[in-house]
């Protein structure tokens, strides 16, 4: 399965778009800035990042110590990716030239043989590469080389580009396939996305060997890591013991082909998946192809949750079994969303089939933005489906499901990650063959690709009617297939697909999740794609214990909730009936504004006042208001439940 | 409110019971001599105990060095206390020497001043008394003191009872209100309890005085543990650290008045709450009822299983917040429930409630004898109300509730708690005052009374028909009172209280849960209570968010469940009607033969097969078996809930 289409450069398109435009704008106005001066230390209150001191210090340029976390390089990496795309969203002179700035301090910052990793440079130079398991280096190279790529892309500058081909070549000279090198492959996957980016940038083969050297060296030996520790003789952290590994964790149990289920720490694996899913779509591996698609299958089919969720154990932050998904304690982080993304976006440039885009729409209007408050200030990395206060956040095994955002966090991994996919979405819109635009999720953009320019206004997420305005820049006939969601009923009669008002047969222009629409097309064409939007209810298949006996309720792309700020208390005892009526509104003040709503004829079961009772408890007629899962916990802590039982 | 009445001593009944007679044989035919092997090191495979050759090495009759957990005497004391009452079961002159023997030891092993504890005398003999935080001193002699009274009461034998006697007398010489002495109290309570059996057996008057003392100076400065470890300047296990403590683990964050909420270590407040009521009930105390009395109503109305078990949070084996009863995460504790007997059976004594005995009935026939595999041989200390095969004892979060029992445990509470307990249960079927005999437990037996001789027949758990033959001493007029279970109507024509025949008015006779009798009893007179046993679906309140849309079910004072073996796999999948029709039978084979099993026309909901679907799950009648709880995990691990969707 070779990918048959190219990748959409993040300046291509200009996102405008009521739901999205407001999101990025926080990104860029809030998010960014902060981290900046978090990377700085200039924001009192926060815990000391110290990322960009210690990047001066190895460059000679200050002196001191050491500080942070192993990986605290990678901090400054995500962020210099997100902003390299916030620049093709919203240029920037200021910001791209302190930018440029940093960039020199790291370039400085390298070893003259190329290494760069500022903990091993500052305070262990000898112990470099001796600790693949737990200490970071080539997961903060391959951020690094993310991050080169994307700033090459948008701004066309190359001195970071030119800086990670160096290390990446370091790199290639200790580790790969000789004899004389190190058989070593990373604790913590990402590399390989950054060697790959770095392969579609320069066209250099080499990188793009190197990534498939760690994926398929991984769980050749199970026992590297332990290897490893014995060979060195010591520990970085934690007791030094001579017990073997289980290495499930970081995936290398098995090689990348035996592995059937999806293990072990979530953003680990999903980074190794975007990997393989990038490579076999590059070589067009189909032996990889099936690797990626088992363990895609046993993610979607087995361990997803309705949010687009991700890890079901909190320990390890970590896949839990087949259908194990308890909803508050989910661990759900929302960088294993985003990665999740990664990966369906390369399956779908194998593969164009609307599953994967079904998946990519979850997770962006679910389980990655309920990672942002409202106002852009605080973030989930965990994110469960039930929060329950008192409990959530304080009980033994709920202590990591928090029931409101925190601020900034001393490990920064998600709030970077959820910059750098909000402001490269542009992305994610489109891909094109040589003869088809695919337009894959419906925002509000102009896009400007080979075949056409084409602007978009849409009233998605919160109504089904989107508009295509086409601009060809051919004379020839060309297809443009637009992405119908998996929960649209093409036969319905209020689902139209329209060209210039002229209404299309849709149900015949569908396949795997795509109306294809192949004319020679006129400047102006419209393209018109409608479909009426109604409240669903989701059940869970039987093996979800967690589940059993409820619903979920979904509009659209979005899951919904239910909050005590509008449900009052006791979320347990409300139900949803066989027969749901559910009316849509716009929420028309506060911080919900903009949102639909859902009003929905409910019950309240009301009980005896003892702990246990015979009598049973009385349907209590009622209505209950549901708001889009993502922007929970936006009104002070309260109980909250996504799933909640039929009646 | 002074008790009314007197204690039945354990050789007053003998039981002759269906249900109980094997429970008590196991316990020992099987438990009493398996653990008397482990406590002499002599079983293969289970870690060894070593806990009989410290009070060897103590007494200077054995070299080496102490072994063990810091309370690894308590040990012996509950074992001991558990020869006790079974010696009052069935003699066993061997045992009986066997256990004389021991006595002599730890006599020897006692220190000249009265010292009793082999960790310190071995190991820290200058750190005696400097952590009563930790140490378990004090746990320790009050385990031993409990052990020489039952001694003594059933033996009549008075060595050891000395022996903890000048063991009483060193610690009243150590701690009290005096200025010269310390202002300290245990960090595990347990002294309480056997410095008040001390004194109901001698009638000092010092030992009561101090029991009282050390229950009320608990709390009264809640940072008594912090100064003591600041004084001592080091900890024993754990990182030494000058933070403050979280004492409402301990329950000495206020004073036994001032608190409200059952919370902390469940057993730890049980035993502290078993003193209070004893006490309370001895002085005929009024503010300290009062106290019992708060305590009590908080956890029968917020912090109670249906199962009789006690303690929703795993980490620290403790309670709690009101109505949070998670069931597969519930730690539930055998020794907490057996606490909870001895609880109620003081709080009883004060106040002839039925609702008390209905506990002690709740607890004898589910989350006690949980505890104990059918065949004697394994245990569980952790008895959860759901058990997912996969996840259960393996999962973050779920690693404390086993899905089967395992054996002998190094740190072996559980256990011999279940030895006192079954051994002495006969002290728990009647109370005598001076008018009155009451019978609280209908379980068959002979009871040699100070008013009169009853044999006890009945079909009990399984049936509601038991007979009470009496046979008086007196011819006076006394009463009996028989505890109706709560569950009971007194008003149905199915229910009947004769008297040699003759139907009495039953619902002029009941007075909290008693029926009372009185009259000139004859030789001979006949009582017979019968009342129809049923099913029934019981609900939990609106506020116990894990049992939402679920009932259990219970029939008599067992409380039921599903398992996996009866039921196939998904037990989350099957429902009960709202309208339930249960068939009681009488199990004819297999490990469960003689139980009264159910069989419930229910549902099994079958959905689709994918994780999410539109598609409703389909409905299907299928036939359900339940079987009581106390015998879960008998037939392999399976699955296993007690609530039950309700459809």
């Amino acid at each position: 399965m070779k990918k048959t289409v190219t990748e959409i450069r993040e300046s291509q398109v200009k996102i405008s778009d009521a739901f999205w435009s407001r999101i990025q704008e926080k990104v860029i106005d809030v998010v960014i800035p902060f981290q900046e001066k978090v990377l700085h230390d200039e924001v009192p209150g926060v815990e000391k990042s110290h990322a960009i001191e210690n990047f001066r210090i190895a460059a000679g340029l200050s002196q001191g110590e050491f500080y942070g976390m192993v990986f605290q390089d990678s901090d400054v990496a995500k962020w210099l990716e997100g902003v390299a795309y916030s620049l093709a969203v919203r240029p920037d002179p200021g910001l791209e030239a302190r930018t440029d700035g940093i960039i020199e301090i790291i370039e400085k910052a390298q070893q003259p043989d190329g290494y760069l990793d500022t903990y091993f440079i500052i305070k262990e130079p000898e112990h470099r590469w001796q600790n693949l398991h737990e200490c970071h280096e080539l997961y903060c190279a391959g951020h690094m080389m993310e991050a080169a790529a994307a700033y090459y892309r948008v701004t066309g500058k190359d001195r970071l580009l030119h800086v990670v081909e160096r290390l990446a070549d370091h790199i290639i000279g200790r580790f790969g396939p000789e004899e004389e090198k190190e058989h070593g492959f990373p604790g913590h996957q990402e590399v390989e996305i950054g060697l790959l980016k770095l392969y579609h940038i320069t066209g250099k083969e080499k990188y793009k060997d190197m990534a498939r050297y760690f994926l398929e060296e991984r769980g050749k030996n199970p026992d590297y890591f332990y290897e490893e520790k014995i060979k060195r003789g010591w520990s970085h952290w934690g007791q030094y013991s001579t017990e073997k590994l289980d290495v499930s964790y970081n995936q290398a149990h098995q090689t990348i082909y035996e592995q059937k289920e999806a293990v072990g720490h979530a953003v680990r694996a999903l980074y190794m998946y975007t990997a393989m899913a990038d490579l076999a779509g590059t070589d067009g591996d189909d032996r990889l192809y099936k690797a990626c698609r088992t363990l895609w299958d046993n993610i979607v089919n087995q361990k997803l949750y309705i949010t687009g969720g991700i890890g079901g154990d909190s320990e390890g932050e970590a896949f839990a079994g087949n259908y194990e998904l308890p909803n508050d304690m989910a661990y759900a982080e929302t960088c294993a969303s985003i990665a999740m993304i990664f990966f369906a976006h390369h399956m779908l440039e194998m593969d164009m089939d609307g599953a994967y885009a079904d998946i990519i729409e979850k997770e962006l209007y679910n389980s990655t933005i309920s990672g942002m408050q409202m106002d852009g200030k605080q973030y989930f990395y965990v994110n469960p489906l039930e929060c329950e206060p008192g409990v959530s956040g304080r009980l033994f095994g709920y202590r990591h499901a928090l029931p409101t955002r925190p601020g900034w966090y001393a490990c920064a991994c998600c709030p970077p990650n959820l910059i750098r996919l909000i402001t490269s979405l542009g992305k994610y819109c489109f891909s094109e063959s040589d003869s088809t635009i695919y337009s894959h999720l419906m925002i509000g953009q102009k896009a400007e690709l080979g075949k056409a320019d084409i602007r978009v206004e849409t009233s998605y997420p919160w109504e089904g009617k989107t508009e295509y305005f086409i601009m060809p820049k051919t004379k020839e006939e060309f297809t443009l297939a637009v992405h119908i969601p998996y929960y649209v009923d093409v036969n319905r009669r209020e689902t139209s697909l329209t060209v210039n008002g002229e209404e299309m047969n849709l149900p015949e222009l569908v396949k795997k999740g795509y109306a294809y629409i192949t004319r020679k097309w006129e400047k102006g064409d419209t393209l018109c794609l409608q479909f009426p939007m109604e409240a669903r209810k989701v059940y869970a298949n039987q093996h979800v214990r967690e589940d059993a006996g409820c619903v979920a309720i979904l509009r659209g792309p979005m899951v919904y909730c239910l909050e005590g700020a509008d449900n009052g208390e006791l979320i347990q005892s409300l139900r949803i009936p066989k027969e749901m009526r559910a009316v849509p509104y716009t929420c028309e003040e506060g911080i919900l504004k903009g949102n639909t709503l859902l009003k929905i004829d409910g019950f309240r079961m009301v009980g005896s006042e003892e702990l246990y009772s015979e009598k049973p408890p009385v349907k209590e007629k009622t209505v209950l208001t549901a708001i889009p899962y993502y922007a929970w916990t936006n009104r002070g802590e309260n109980q909250m439940r996504v799933w909640i039982q039929e009646e």
